[in-house]
């Protein structure tokens, strides 16, 4: 993993546990749950861009070394199978108005 | 909050935060970046299940007293803003196929 | 229906029917990929907004006359199972930064 | 592209248009809101799977020769960007019990 792209995962994914210590205080507080659901969607997004890091980093190192080597559509199949779990690729899109 | 959801929601996001433990020390150890973003889906899907008690508990409680009280354009709109932090309130869904 | 929320619903729907055809051309002439992509995000932001009407009209149509009517819990279970068929309810989020 | 591909991609997108047309219909004789919100789900989850063929694709082959000739970095930013339209790349994800 390129130093940069491990450095930046491991200080999201920090930031993510001491969001979500002060999200489970909140629910033990029983806070008006809008206001909850707008933290755990906040939570998520943090998670996503994690997910966008480790997605590039994939990308620049293993994923380009296979293709180097003949392995593209081995680390293809591979990928589309890791993005199966997740239920959107690439959608929806809000280009303009939201 | 009902006390049944309280509960659900909380022991969801101590599971999280173990789960989110997990995933930093993988991520220090430099796992391979497809298994580890499966993890990260994995976060937020638990994420999104906090959500979903979140909500029912909102419309079941806060949401159908306001109702009653005849303030439901106001907690509509509060509801619709909620969602709107979000980027998809409904789809897409994989019914029969993926 | 309110008479405004159905305009609106069938507007969008309208939009991206032709919208649609255009992206169906884009690849009979096999535009490149990314490009495509893009154009099919954006058909599934402008759904999530038919959606997002059509529960708003929920909302504040039938849902509500249901509340009033003593069915709350019937009409939120149906609510959460129509949600079920999505995988997003509420997130992620992106509030600040992407 | 991909004759396989391009073939199945436009299948998809002709599916959602005749499925699409049917929605407009159903809005018109206003339907039922949950189950006109499911069907335009169904609609995202279709576009979706288009998206996904679409992604495929392009790895197997452009950014596949991309990499090739060098031009990882470039390709790489590229999908990226791609992927910036849309707010979830790769989550959630519902392994088990959704």
């Amino acid at each position: 993993m390129k130093a940069s792209h491990k450095q930046q995962a491991l200080n999201r994914l920090k930031t993510v546990r001491g969001h979500l210590d002060s999200v489970i205080t909140m629910v033990e507080e029983e806070v008006y749950c809008p206001d909850l659901m707008k933290q755990v969607s906040a939570l998520q997004g943090s998670l996503e861009r994690v997910n966008r890091v480790l997605l590039q980093n994939h990308l620049e190192t293993c994923f380009t070394h296979a293709v180097h080597e003949g392995r593209s559509p081995e680390v293809v199949d591979e990928l589309m199978e890791t993005m199966r779990y997740t239920k959107a690729v690439t959608g929806p899109a809000f280009p303009e108005d939201v």
